[in-house]
């Protein structure tokens, strides 16, 4: 994959080169390098790219990068490329635009489109009711499985999938799930209630996205069917779009547990400006919180002007502090993430984190005495070893504890994460330092 | 869904009420708690289950639970287990396994899925030849839709999928992939070569695994078609698998940012032992890097001396510059694993990464000038401001740059992301602060 070379025959105006560039390559390929130049110039080859294909590269961009391209647009090109654009795909754009941009697409839709645009709208957001496709192919319970496909011949070319097909009773009301293979694989005559998977997983258009995603991964379903409070069909969640979920999911939980907000869109195409606002709030937060570091020091600045070369070991066990709760916490919030630990184990995560940080803080206990006895002798490096083996069981505790409090909380497990361990481990970490110090040392 | 209820209704040996748990649930919940339990215990609702659902919830076990359960089984149901899983999901499960195990597997199962299960074995780790189905449904060319339909209802049953039908040439290369829902919406008549997508991204079996996964959330494909050095084609990669990959390797990703290797399988059932193994080598190594700080402060210990009210901001600047630094290690390494940066973008990385640093380090340096003045007075706060402008400008920098020369260097970027990028941190972030010192106080 040639780096640039797209914005660089746009750069020399080649359009003939920009032209050929475009035939060789695929659409994900095409939107990948329309993400990396700024809006105006994404322009260029996006005009020049056939009608198409324009919307299948245009389907493979971000909702920032969509809406940028979308307001560079004439009226006609715009509100084609609008109205061919999936249901669930455009409400998600529309979500993250500006008013002004918003009633520009709504204007533009037909009225059908534009009613299942303010629907899926119309769901919290995070919930699968605003990922979902609207548009599934449902068979009514009766029909045979000839029958079905007749009906699968008929209306599904318009629908996203038909791999996933709900049937439902005279109410609309979910039975379960067939789909194409099955139907296709079984006589023709053949009820269709025979071929229908009744107990398949379903989830309410409001449940967080992320969970019904992950639920399609531990079943592996190509389409979740999605129901309101009365069990009707909704609409289907597909694999693609659950796929893109969970991605989206986890490079939140990245950010979050580095502190930083997620940054909008591509990183590349974030300003400076955006990308400082994403951490800045946490950055802002834990230097706050910091400031706590410094008052445990003042406390203990008697003992520290008596002996100074304590201070000589600070930075070291406030960082193996920290690198040890960030390793619990990490281990942890991802165990929630995948669905491996729950609230109700805490007492057990607890138990295990705790051994885990004594076998850890034993084993750095040694390394510490080996570097303190060389570097200033036998007694400070008493003292060093003597707070890892504690520092360390404290630290993959409270690391390992507080996503699963967090959880309980109902606060995302990410937020309180490493950077939140660490900064909390710091001030207690030199607490028990200076705490072991007058101990041993006898100050 | 009800926290445990399985165990506890093993270890009291309520039979009935196994039963009647283990009927209600679907088997991705079943296998969920069977994870949640030893072995041994686990072998007991195993076995009450009836065969087939035994299968559904087998496959749904992680490649460590797997082998586990298996070798508590007699050796019937011990080979029909075997034999009736998916060629992939066995190389997965034996790649895993001890040699013991792996022979016993082999030995029972028929010819035909003993090559296919040695064929896959034959890939590198972590290959798409490891993670692929080698079942798939080909389609000669020169058919009409008609026929191709024939081909599938015949050959349909046995396959993994049917959604995706790669088409191939008389030497089995891939031309394209046609699907049933193309096949099934078209004029018998029509010949499958119109009805195939022969622009197609495809991978080698030898390719990553995980890149593979990757593409094909970019592309939104159901089935990515994999191929050898002739590009004939040997299998296709699945959705489902493609989600399991890229589940995995943000797993993978998540552990490494926090300084440690992946637990293995389900973190609840990991043991203590396993799980301090997974930290210890990291935290060693982090550790012995963390003695250069210990070796700068020497360096400064008579300022030390001096000044002891410098000490007390040594927490909040070394934990300040490693926020900043593992906010954009994070960022950087987020962005590589979904391909928004790569690695020709590194001095385009150290640019932005150092503006927004800058800006960052400004914002915190009126805080740090705040708080210092309070605490400790006016020269040792303007210290401090000047230091977390620097080092915070100087952290953003490193942490965003590391990830991209690993890159570049062939090493996971993950490794060298939050903690590694710290501690260095730590250390070059002493030396500014008391070389800011000794310039701003003149000791």
């Amino acid at each position: 994959m040639g780096t640039d070379v797209l914005r660089r025959l746009s750069d020399h105006e080649d359009l003939d080169g920009v032209r050929r560039w475009l035939d060789e390559n695929p659409p994900h390929v095409i939107a990948d390098e329309l993400a990396r130049m700024d809006a105006v110039s994404a322009m260029v080859p996006f005009r020049l790219l056939p009608k198409d294909r324009a919307l299948a590269v245009f389907e493979e961009l971000e909702p920032v990068d969509q809406q940028q391209l979308l307001m560079g647009l004439r009226d006609q090109a715009f509100g084609d490329l609008v109205e061919a654009m999936d249901p669930d795909d455009r409400a998600r754009m529309l979500h993250e635009a500006p008013a002004k941009v918003a009633r520009r697409v709504l204007a533009g839709l037909s009225p059908d489109e534009q009613r299942m645009t303010a629907a899926l709208l119309g769901y919290p957001e995070g919930s699968v009711g605003r990922v979902m496709t609207p548009e599934a192919v449902t068979l009514p319970r009766h029909l045979t499985a000839g029958q079905a496909l007749e009906v699968v011949r008929e209306r599904g070319a318009g629908a996203e999938t038909v791999y996933t097909l709900p049937v439902v009773d005279g109410e609309r009301r979910l039975v379960g799930v067939t789909g194409l293979r099955e139907l296709f694989l079984a006589p023709a005559g053949r009820p269709v209630a025979e071929l229908t998977d009744t107990g398949v997983a379903r989830v309410r258009a409001t449940e967080s996205a992320e969970d019904a995603a992950r639920l399609m991964r531990e079943t592996n379903l190509l389409g979740l069917p999605v129901v309101d409070s009365e069990d009707r069909l909704v609409g289907l969640l597909t694999i693609d779009d659950a796929v893109e979920v969970i991605e989206a999911a986890d490079t939140e939980d990245a950010a979050r547990q580095s502190g930083a907000d997620p940054w909008p869109g591509h990183y590349m195409f974030a300003s400076v400006w955006q990308l400082a606002r994403s951490r800045a709030v946490w950055l802002l937060l834990l230097i706050v919180a910091a400031t706590l570091t410094v008052n445990v020091l003042q406390i203990f600045e008697a003992t520290l002007e008596e002996v100074t070369a304590l201070a000589l070991f600070i930075p070291l066990l406030v960082g193996t502090g920290g690198n040890a709760g960030a390793q619990a916490a990490t281990a942890t919030v991802r165990a929630l993430a995948v669905g491996e630990v729950r609230g109700s184990d805490l007492l057990r995560v607890v138990w295990r984190e705790c051994r885990v940080g004594l076998l850890l803080g034993a084993m750095l206990a040694a390394v510490g005495m080996v570097v303190g006895t060389v570097l200033v002798g036998g007694d400070i490096a008493l003292v060093v070893a003597v707070s890892l083996v504690i520092i360390c069981s404290w630290a993959a505790t409270v690391g390992g504890v507080m996503p699963l409090l967090a959880k309980r909380l109902r606060i995302d497990p990410a937020v309180v994460s490493a950077p939140m361990v660490t900064t909390l481990v710091d001030a207690s970490g030199l607490i028990i330092y200076f705490l072991t110090a007058r101990a041993v040392l006898g100050v």
